[in-house]
């Protein structure tokens, strides 16, 4: 079994088309798991429980009487967390106790305050800040079941002051993923229900007679759930629909060979269409990665994915210079960078679009997957130019604050009053001059 | 004329079914006109410029030969505002310094200057704050064409620090709106294209030969409009979509009934969906305001248009107290809050959802919409249980920074690698174990 990585070199005229289409990813839109899921999301809001129930015991096969029965106490989360083996339990309280620091230390930097001014008039504005009540957090089940994502979702929330994250899982076949309730314990999530599917979005979306309606919802899931939150969006708030993972490795040439070939297989290992690019100006460097690649393949019990995605997805790019290895970085706007390499700052100055930047050798991806503290859930296919990590930020709200004195209507309600006037709203021109002395 | 606003009282046991029927407004999401956008968009980006200019031809009935006669120069938007009468200008100018600084300040207390922090390891985390690099303007021509807009929407990017704010606006039949662009050249837009509708958003979208592709498209639009950019996000960033526009008067019964009944008017005036609420304990008041809006309708030039949506979509509602006003406006999470009462932060203080809240009876709404300061943009349709006002953050994005230290490495890589094997991901558990001394 052998690998082989395209090779690319930014001098090449073809280059900036070559890019493009290794960049190119086209969320399939399937219409018929689209109908689907507008269907499913119908059925739910207009009978409740009953769809769901009807739902669950169609996809997942589990049978309940109610919906009750598909809650999971806080008692069998707490047993769940107790039965791990001390190193999984220590290794995962790490974990939670670094990605709270982050976030709380996130929560003080983003004016979670809020703010007030006053002006010279009497007039005060400003801004406060509050959480979201309910939250709900979708996990799923089966092959990509992490709780790692548990703790990703659920402690931001929890910092921001969210009084009630409500999580779904499917189980199917009934089989629960005691790693995920543990998470769950640990990160302070309120209630669980084991649902799941577009079924378990529309019962958060519109609420049903057991399960609370939110107010948004967070998590990754497979086609028909990504498709089912872009129908409820607008009803309730959701997170961006996540494209395949991604990581860039700009490089020196200075790092070692095996690890940054490791670092390009812990992202292709996740998923065929997973993307692993890297790029560096020293050709025989690349030549030294793509051996490792191939020498390391056979060890990694993933192999068949790695491949695939490597084959299909992967890069390795010969540029100039780490200048341009910079430039070509923000046009990729990748959601994972690392930039191995001696002065990584330096570097990461150049770089203005990334989800998460690592920097220097020892900051292997995979520490920011787990533990480092950053959130792990990250902007993909590009998104970066205009979207951030999840944070705090996502689960609180401001609302604008007014308070207009009356000497500050006097000079206010004559602007508002030309200017409603020029827009043709009389009403609006009249309510500020009811205002004026 | 006469208009017959509803009334309900609190009390009532089928208040809350009331309430939820008179708030209920399912945006229509009409397949045909969605299948049209889609189409639309497939042919700008199969055919860029050239199709720009047949939908500009046929929907606008505006034939140039190319996308460059279709741009409108500094000197044109210049010249725009020099003609203003002098009050409208300097209204103008009024309004531009106050959303100016009001958002400079709100970017001073949300982090734009990002964060990091040092560990006792040498590892520091953070978090990199960077503005959008180009973002696109929609500004829709006709009726709706609102120069308070363009300040609102393009004060707060540049503000944010973004180069480059490309507005799209269209002009059927060749009309401009001088004013519209007036605003554009006060609010230092930087270019300006007379097109509109869905070919406008495929072409900020996916760029064009003479459209520069744009990171975020911001600004209101009819339902073509909104059906593209629900269509380009992900591609793109878009703002929310907003429904129609809703005020919520909560008074204590001791403001003059003409300024309530005009502020209700003033949102009544924008649009027969429009939605306006008052909350008092005090029933005789909700009647002197309803006599007084029927007696000051005759005056409103727009009194169709207030009839049909204070008679279809108004409420009066008499509660137990003023307590029990603030409870239904949280239910509500109404776009525009006043609070028209005596001691207005008390009960702001139990707000935490509304869009934006205007406290004493001289904060009327057109305060806001004009000149005030804070933003216009404002989510609507109880989306402000979970969504914010359009600011400066909408136009910033953050990266997280890792710089894993070698003593780093040790401690997270053992964590990491628990993980990673817990769940199944052994090239992540490798990678990080490569790290270890």
């Amino acid at each position: 079994m052998s690998i082989q990585i395209r090779k690319f070199d930014s001098s090449h005229p073809d280059f900036p088309k070559q890019l493009s289409e290794v960049l190119a990813f086209e969320a399939s839109e399937d219409e018929a798991i689209d109908r689907s899921a507008m269907q499913i999301l119908e059925h739910i809001k207009r009978e409740g429980d009953k769809a769901v129930l009807e739902y669950t015991k169609r996809f997942d096969h589990v049978e309940a009487d109610s919906m009750a029965a598909l809650e999971i106490s806080q008692a069998e989360l707490q047993a769940a967390l107790d039965q791990l083996t001390p190193e999984r339990r220590a290794a995962l309280q790490v974990a939670a106790d670094r990605v709270r620091i982050y976030h709380e230390r996130q929560k003080n930097e983003i004016g979670s305050n809020g703010f007030t001014y006053t002006e010279a008039d009497g007039t005060i504005l400003g801004q406060k800040v509050t959480p979201l009540d309910r939250v709900g957090l979708y996990v799923p089940g089966g092959k990509a079941a992490y709780p790692s994502s548990v703790l990703m979702n659920a402690i931001p929330a929890k910092v921001a002051g969210v009084p009630e994250v409500i999580m779904v899982v499917p189980t199917p076949n009934g089989v629960k993923n005691e790693l995920v309730l543990a998470a769950a314990a640990m990160s302070g999530v309120d209630r669980v229900f084991t649902i799941g599917g577009a079924q378990a979005v529309g019962a958060l979306a519109y609420g049903t007679a057991t399960i609370p309606q939110v107010d948004k919802i967070v998590g990754p899931g497979n086609a028909y759930v990504a498709a089912a939150k872009r129908r409820v969006f607008g009803t309730v708030g959701i997170d961006m629909i996540a494209g395949p993972s991604e990581i860039l490795v700009i490089c020196d040439g200075t790092t070692n060979p095996d690890w940054i070939a490791m670092d390009l297989f812990s992202q292709a290992e996740h998923d065929e269409l997973a993307q692993s690019i890297l790029i560096c100006p020293d050709e025989a460097y690349l030549d030294k990665v793509a051996e490792s690649v191939n020498r390391q393949l056979a060890d990694m019990p993933r192999k068949d994915v790695i491949t695939t995605s490597l084959t299909n997805r992967g890069a390795l790019i010969k540029v100039r210079d780490m200048d341009e290895a910079c430039e070509i970085a923000n046009f990729i706007a990748a959601e994972h960078l690392e930039i191995s390499a001696e002065n990584p700052q330096q570097l990461a100055d150049k770089i203005r679009h990334a989800g998460a930047m690592f920097l220097g050798r020892f900051s292997s991806e995979s520490l920011g997957d787990y533990c480092a503290g950053p959130n792990h859930v990250l902007p993909t296919s590009r998104t970066a130019r205009f979207s951030s990590p999840l944070g705090v930020y996502d689960f609180q709200k401001r609302s604008s604050i007014l308070q207009v004195s009356e000497g500050g209507a006097q000079t206010l309600g004559k602007v508002a009053a030309e200017l409603a006037y020029g827009e043709g709203l009389q009403a609006h021109a009249r309510s500020a001059e009811y205002r004026l002395k």
